[in-house]
């Protein structure tokens, strides 16, 4: 089944949010076999409103729209939806006392915005949203199907997963069988990939197809397969994925779709292993993103930011005799810093960072982006230097994703 | 001038990548007077490209276009655009050369497919991709321009500040003047500012108009005005701030687009304070956003993140027996963590946390999203208990910002 989907919202346009709605829904039909064939981000303005549905019905028969629900001005999608299937804008009981649940859940007063919500048109059907006060409106022309939801993205996804997906999936039930794998590769850029796999690719059957997810240090390698017959495709992929494997052996560290962070974690409750970091140009987001993972605490303990030479010498003990020698983005300062947090936080496995994020703070020989890190676990440290692209915050994700791949093969070794 | 964004990327429609470059556009011409009538994402797929190329058209003279140009199988713009464009794929000898020298500055090789980047449309005029392989391709139908750039946001980024931007202010200079002001809003929810400033909306001038942008925890005011008069649209922007601060008073945290984490640091600088990081649920991410900020090694000294009991008690000293008694997310001890966090980092300032981000973790009476915080500054220290809605990562993100916030308030108390 292909559906379009429109955003809807000045905030959106003009960059001040970032549209996570349309991705997040993608991503949550594609197994069902939907696919998306377009995303438009419109402004708050009824005339480009009629004009996305017009261009969307013209390609799709289904439109999943986001954004401009809201209780305030400039939010105008609901009058333009009532204009557009027709019919006019009416109190709904149901809705009124949805709103009046949702907003003493929430300990907040009911204002005359917060009771506009209650005013839908007439020519939709309500689905009651459970976790805002906005409604969802479902509108049906001949064939066509518009639903309509909140801006606000835990609401969309929560009644996604409740309702919407599931009366989609009933309405317009799809018997082609869709699978998708994918393959996280690391050490090598992705032309050097692409020649690699050049064979294989052109090896592919035609209802089958490889693509390239690059980000900054890692590659997502998506192999999909879309057919009638769900054993083909089966078969298909697993002899497929067996090739990818033969040829790229160890640069594949994952064959699912997970996270290096959640790939390490892995690694580390595998092997009954702890884990801490000690921090300087990260600034506690090697942290942050190890403990973004549910149930890290089963093996990360804790970290030492140690943004000031003060702290990295009273809290980690690194020698302040090796910083005036070698300067503090230095290897004897990241290896200190990991032996340092073992120590302090006491775990087996750590990894520490000293760099210049930028854009102040370069010295002769160390521009912007040059990071020192090292990884520990039990007896063994290694260290490397990097010279990391970017701005402040590219090389802070950068050298947060360098350090957990080197943590990431130390791990390997135990295998 | 009126433009259109297409980002083109299996990857993007899919949702396994999110297109930040549409939004970075808009923000970057916004303060030229240009406005973007819409953002369309479509797959790598010709007939697609070639409905959105023409669907923009038709709503605008210019068309700015992202993806699609790497040196992978998947990726086909380049093809289509030399076919709807017309004129052959030729090879350029100036982009042959520009991608010699980026493959070298890398130490990367050159292999076939980076090779393949200097085969341009006849029909378009090249501008050098100073960062990267792909080049830039400006292509003109009449009055019409569509510029065909990178996927990758840094390259794009910083092309279109180089090149892109002057070239088409230089084509299409605009003589409207636009002017935004954004104010940051906290301690009140939407619909309530909606009702305060209900009157002031309505006495606005037609040419201006006031937007919400709610954010978890922080409300954007943005009051922009457009007219062919810069003196009216300035002194009418400085009458209505001043209103819009009389109405709001305290609530308005900043009149600058400033995140909460640049607001605090602009505090902590202004009152030659340092402040760290004392956390649990949080798990180093108040540190990260801090250190997102550049300079802000200028405050910030560093941080414990002591996710496991033991590293609560052994690095800042919080009594095993208060945790016993009250539990660990309790206020005794996220008091006593912001009071290790200064004696251990030796800091002025400091923010704890300890709480339930899910989805596992809740114990009878505090369930998924409870979390205690404190912040202290000189003397004075606060605490608080919150309970916060959504996923681990709303909780994490949520409770970042109103640990902030109350360092924000202690800091105001020294103005």
């Amino acid at each position: 089944m292909n559906y379009s989907i429109i955003a809807i919202g000045d905030e959106l346009l003009i960059g001040q949010v970032t549209d996570t709605n349309s991705g997040w829904i993608a991503r949550h039909l594609t197994p069902y076999g939907w696919n998306v064939k377009s995303v438009k981000v419109v402004a708050d303005d009824a005339a480009e409103i009629f004009r996305a549905i017009d261009e969307a019905f013209e390609q799709t028969d289904v439109i999943l729209m986001t954004g401009g629900l809201g209780p305030t001005k400039d939010d105008i999608t609901k009058p333009a939806l009532c204009k557009y299937f027709g019919g006019s804008l009416v109190h709904d009981e149901a809705t009124a006392a949805n709103v009046l649940e949702v907003v003493a859940k929430r300990h907040i007063k009911l204002n005359d915005y917060t009771r506009a919500q209650a005013m839908v048109p007439s020519s939709c059907r309500v689905i009651q949203n459970q976790v805002g006060t906005a409604p969802i409106m479902w509108f049906e022309k001949g064939d066509k199907t518009l639903v309509s939801m909140p801006g606000v993205p835990h609401e969309t996804e929560t009644m996604m997963l409740r309702e919407v997906i599931p009366q989609l999936i009933k309405k317009y039930d799809s018997d082609i069988d869709i699978e998708y794998r994918t393959f996280i590769v690391i050490d090598i850029i992705e032309s050097e990939l692409a020649m690699r796999l050049d064979a294989f690719e052109r090896s592919l059957p035609t209802y089958m197809h490889l693509a390239y997810l690059p980000q900054p240090g890692i590659i997502r390698l998506r192999l999909s397969g879309a057919s009638a017959s769900a054993e083909l495709v089966n078969a298909d992929m697993d002899k497929y994925s067996q090739q990818l494997h033969a040829l790229l052996g160890d640069n594949i560290i994952s064959d699912q779709d997970r996270s290096l962070p959640e790939i390490v974690g892995d690694m580390l409750r595998k092997h009954h292993l702890t884990v801490s970091t000690a921090e300087s140009c990260t600034g506690g987001n090697i942290a942050h993103v190890i403990t973004q993972v549910a149930g890290s605490s089963d093996y990360f303990l804790g970290a030492v930011v140690s943004y000031a030479n003060e702290v990295k010498e009273n809290v980690l003990g690194v020698s302040s005799h090796d910083i005036a020698v070698n300067g503090v983005v230095s290897e004897p300062v990241v290896r200190q810093m990991v032996e340092g947090a073992c120590r302090v936080i006491g775990t087996d496995c750590a990894v520490s960072t000293s760099g210049i994020a930028g854009p102040g703070g370069a010295v002769p020989g160390k521009p912007v982006g040059t990071v020192w890190m090292a990884a520990k676990c039990n007896d063994r440290v290694v260290a490397q230097c990097c010279h990391l692209p970017g701005d402040r915050n590219r090389v802070i994700n950068r050298a947060t994703t360098e350090a957990l791949k080197m943590l990431y093969k130390l791990l390997r070794e135990l295998d």
